[in-house]
C-alpha cells in the first residue's frame, strides 16, 4: 500500500470509530433511556480514547513521515497532484494537533469536561456561579495548558480558536467586531426608541407542538432536507450530527406557547444538515470531506434560518401554509405583520433567544471575556461581575441572576473557548456567500415566494458544500465571492431590513 | 497488572465495541434512513473487525496463556477462587472459538452473510427458492468449514449448535424432540377434531395501534420492565437488543387487524428485556456478566409470553384494562371467551404464527433438515420437497409456496444453523423453571390476577438472571429445579392447559 492509500486508509478507520461515536451521542441527546448515562459514558470515553490513539498511531505517522516533514510541514515530495497534496497536508495539521496532546492530559480533559458539564448544570438549575467556579478556573487553567502543547507562535487563544476557525486570528475578529459593534449599538438604539412599531405578542398564542412539528417537517422538505438519508427528532437543544453525507440527523425543539423558536431551530439546524449532506461522499473519512470550518458550517445554518426564514418572499409562500395549520390563531393577520413580528428586535438576556441584530453582542461580549480569561489570566470568580457589566453596557439590560446570565451557555464547561466566535463568522460569512448567489441567480428570491428553493440549494452544494476541506474557509470566500471576509456586508443588510420593518429613515 | 485483571480490561473494552455496535443495529433497525445503509453497513463491519481483532488479541492471548493452558483448557494455576477460576474458563472457551476462526474466513463469511441475506430477501418477496439456492449453497458449505475450525470431535452439527447452546448436544435434542414428536402430534389432531370449540376471529377486528402500543406499555410496567432503564420502540421485525444492564431496548410490531401480535411480542421482548436488565452489572465486559445460552433467553421470554401472558390469571388482571382500551370491540366477550381465543391451537405454514402446541414440530422439522445439510451433504436444491413433506407429516398441512415454506425463516441465509433448536430448548426450559418458581412462591398466580409480578420477578432474578455464565445451562437447571432438562413437564403443561380450554377428556 502506497503511503497515501495507508493514510487514507488509518482515517478512514478512525472515521468508522467517529461516527460510532457520533451515533451514541445521538441516541444518547434523543431516545437512550434516563438511567443509562453511566453506561454510556464509559462506552463514549472508550471510543474516544480508540479514536485519539488511531489519530495519532503509528501507522498514520509512519505514513504522512514519508511525505511530509512531521516538524515543518513541508511536503517531501512532488508526485503529488494539488487535491493529494491538500489532502497530505491538512492530514498532517490534524495529525500535529492530536499527536501534540499528551494522551494522559487528553484522558484527564475528557473526564474533566465530563464532570464540569454536570457541575454546570447544576450551577445553572441553582443559580449558584460558586458551585461551578472550581470546574471552570480548572478548565481554563486545563485550556492553558492544552494551548502550550498547540501552540504555533500566537497567542494561547489564537491558538484555541485555530482549533474551531482554522486560520482565524484573534487580531482579524477584533477588527470585525469592532465594526459591529460601531454600528449595531447605535442601530438598535434607534430600533429601541421606536420598539412599540412591531408586536410579536402573536407569536406567543398556543400553537399545538405535534401542528408545529408537521409544518416544520414540511418546509424542511421544502427546502431540500432529504429524508431519504436524514432524519429530524427532538432534543432539550436543538443540533444537528452527521455519520456520513447519507445520515445527516437533526433535532428542534417544541414549545406550546411560541410559534418560533421551533421553526427557526428547524430551519438553522436543517441548514447545517444540507451542508452535511451536500459534503463528498467520496471523500468519506479523509479531510477532504470534512467541513472546512464552524464559522462556515454556521453561515449555511444562518443563511437558511435568517437569509431565507426570516425573508419577505419565504412568507409570501409559507404563510398561507401556516395559516391553513393554525387557522384560528393567526386569523386576520396579514403576512407583513407575521413577518415584522418573527423579526422582532429586542434587547433580552439569552443568547440563543436573540434576534439577529443583538445576536453579535453576545458574541462578543464572549469573545472579549474569553480572552481575558485565555491571555489575560482574568480572575473566574470575576466573571459574574463582568460579565453584567458588560452585558449593560454592549446590550442595555443587566441580568439579576447568574442563570440567565454568565450561566446560560454551555460551551465554556467542557472546554470550547474560541467557539463562540464562530457563531459571529458564521453571521458574517452568510450574508457575503448569500448575496453572491443573489448575484448569480436571477429573480433568486422570487422563486422562494413560489417554494423553490433548489437553485440556492444546488448553488451552495457546487460552490460550498462539495468542496469539502480542498480549500480554507479564507479561500473560500475569496474564491465565491472575490471578497475577503467583512463586516460591513452583513451591517449593510441590517440597516436595509430593519429601517424598512422600523419605518426608520 | 495482574493476567486476571488484564484478562478482564481486555474484555471490557471489547465489551464496549459490541455496545457501540449494538447501538448501530437497534438504530439501523428502528431510526435509521433508508438511505443510510450503505454507509451503515461499512461502520458495522469495521467495528467487527476490530471486535474479531480485540478478542483474539496477543493482551488477550497472553494472558490467558499465562493462567490456563491454551491448547487443553487446563488451568495452570490453584490461586484463582471459584468465580475467578469460571471466569478464566469461559474466557479461554470465547477466545478458542474466535482464535479458531482464520481472520480472513471470519471477513469472507460475514461479506457473504450480508449478500445471502439480501439474496433472501429478494427471493422471499419473487417466491424463488432458485434465486437463494446458491448462496444457501455457499453458506452451507462455510458453516461446515466453520465448524471443521472449532471442533472439539463432535459432529459438524453439534459444533454449531454448541455456539447458540452450549454444551448441548445433537443427540440429547433429539431425544427430547423425539418426545415431542409422540405426545404432540396425536394431542394436535385430538384438537383439531374439535377445533370449532374456539373461535378467535374477536381477535382480528380493527383495533386502533396507538392504543394497542399504550395499552403494551402498560403491561411490560406491570411485569417489572424499567423505563428508566429501557424502551421499546417499532421494528419490521420484534427483537431485544442490550447495549448493558441499564439499557435495554426491545421492539414491537403493531398491526391493526391483529391484536395478539403486537401483545405477544411485547411480552416476549419484555421476557428477553428483563433478562438482560437482571444480568450482573458489576461483572459488565466478563463473561461472568453474560447469558448463559440461547436456550435459557429464550426460556425468559416464553416464560413471559405463555406461562403468564396466556394464562387465565393474568387475562383475570388484565381484561377489563384491555376492554376499558377497547370497549366496542371487546362487547360482550367474557374472558373465558378471550383467553381460549388468545391460545387457539391451529396448525399454520409460518412458525412465527405459530401457538404453543404446533410451535416445536416447526423447530423440529427445521432441527432434521439443519442436521440433513450439515453432517449428510443432502443438496440444498431438494430442501423445498422435503420441507413440504415434512411439513404435511408433521403439521398436517403443505405450504403452496416456498415463501410460505422454505424461505419463511431469515435464520439460514445469515449462517445461523443449529440456532432453531434453542427455541424448543427454551420452552422446555421455560415450564421446568416455573414449575419451580410455583413451588416456591406460595400464591403466585393469584398474583398475575391482582397485577402482582415481581415475586415472579424476583425469583428470576435471584435463580437465573444474576447468574450470568458463572454456571452452565445444565447447572442451572439441576441447581434450580433439581431435575435434568425434559419433555415431560412441557408436555404435561400443554396436555392440561389445552385438554381444559378444548374440553377434552
Amino acid at each position: 500500500m502506497s503511503a497515501l492509500d495507508q493514510i487514507r486508509q488509518e482515517l478512514l478507520e478512525a472515521s468508522y470509530l467517529k461516527s460510532a461515536e457520533a451515533v451514541l451521542h445521538w441516541d444518547q441527546e434523543t431516545y437512550m433511556p434516563e438511567g443509562s448515562g453511566a453506561a454510556r459514558a464509559d462506552q463514549i470515553a472508550f471510543l474516544s480514547g480508540l479514536i485519539h490513539k488511531k489519530a495519532t498511531g503509528d501507522k498514520l505517522r509512519d505514513a504522512l513521515d514519508e511525505l511530509i516533514d512531521l516538524k515543518s510541514g513541508e511536503l517531501r515530495t512532488i508526485t503529488l497532484n494539488e487535491k493529494e497534496t491538500r489532502l497530505v497536508k491538512e492530514a498532517w495539521k490534524d495529525f500535529r494537533k492530536e499527536a501534540s496532546l499528551p494522551t494522559e492530559f487528553v484522558s484527564e480533559l475528557a473526564k474533566h469536561a465530563s464532570a464540569s458539564q454536570q457541575a454546570w448544570v447544576q450551577a445553572r438549575k441553582e443559580n449558584s456561579f460558586e458551585t461551578f467556579q472550581p470546574f471552570l478556573e480548572k478548565m481554563v487553567d486545563m485550556q492553558k495548558e492544552k494551548a502550550g502543547y498547540l501552540s504555533l507562535g500566537g497567542s494561547a487563544y489564537d491558538t484555541l480558536m485555530d482549533l474551531f476557525e482554522p486560520g482565524m486570528t484573534t487580531e482579524q475578529a477584533d477588527g470585525l467586531f469592532k465594526k459591529l459593534r460601531q454600528r449595531l449599538v447605535p442601530l438598535i438604539q434607534e430600533i429601541q426608541e421606536v420598539k412599540h412599531r412591531v408586536n410579536n405578542s402573536i407569536l406567543g398564542k398556543n400553537y399545538d407542538v405535534e401542528k408545529q412539528w408537521g409544518f416544520g417537517v414540511t418546509i424542511l422538505k421544502s427546502i431540500g432536507f432529504d429524508f431519504n438519508f436524514g432524519r429530524q427528532d427532538k432534543s432539550t437543544h436543538p443540533f444537528t450530527i452527521g455519520f456520513h453525507p447519507t445520515d445527516v440527523r437533526t433535532t428542534t425543539r417544541l414549545r406550546e406557547n411560541d410559534l418560533k423558536t421551533a421553526l427557526l431551530a428547524t430551519l438553522h439546524e436543517g441548514g447545517h444538515a444540507l451542508y452535511n449532506m451536500g459534503l463528498p461522499a467520496e471523500e468519506f473519512g479523509s479531510p477532504l470531506g470534512e467541513y472546512i470550518s464552524l464559522g462556515v458550517h454556521e453561515s449555511q445554518s444562518r443563511m437558511w434560518e435568517n437569509q431565507v426564514g426570516l425573508s419577505r418572499p419565504f412568507w409570501k409562500f409559507a404563510y398561507p401554509k401556516l395559516q391553513a395549520v393554525f387557522p384560528e390563531q393567526l386569523k386576520g393577520v396579514e403576512m407583513e405583520q407575521f413577518h415584522a413580528a418573527m423579526n422582532k428586535v429586542r434587547p433580552s438576556m439569552i443568547r440563543v433567544e436573540a434576534d439577529e441584530a443583538t445576536y453579535n453582542l453576545h458574541i462578543m461580549l464572549r469573545f472579549e471575556i474569553e480572552q481575558l480569561l485565555i491571555n489575560e489570566d482574568f480572575p473566574v470568580a470575576e466573571l459574574p461581575a463582568i460579565w453584567n457589566e458588560k452585558m449593560e453596557e454592549y446590550i442595555g439590560i443587566r441580568p439579576k441572576t447568574d442563570a440567565e446570565g454568565v450561566l446560560q451557555d454551555v460551551h465554556w464547561s467542557f472546554g470550547a473557548f474560541g467557539y463562540f466566535p464562530t457563531y459571529t463568522l458564521g453571521n458574517l460569512y452568510s450574508i457575503q456567500f448569500y448575496n453572491q448567489a443573489n448575484r448569480d441567480i436571477p429573480g433568486l428570491e422570487d422563486q422562494y415566494a413560489h417554494g423553490k428553493f433548489s437553485a440556492l440549494l444546488e448553488w451552495l452544494r457546487t460552490n460550498i458544500h462539495s468542496k469539502g476541506r480542498s480549500v480554507t474557509a479564507s479561500e473560500l470566500i475569496k474564491n465565491v465571492t472575490g471578497e475577503e471576509l467583512s463586516a460591513e456586508p452583513f451591517l449593510d443588510y441590517l440597516e436595509e431590513k430593519y429601517r424598512k420593518i422600523y419605518g426608520l429613515g
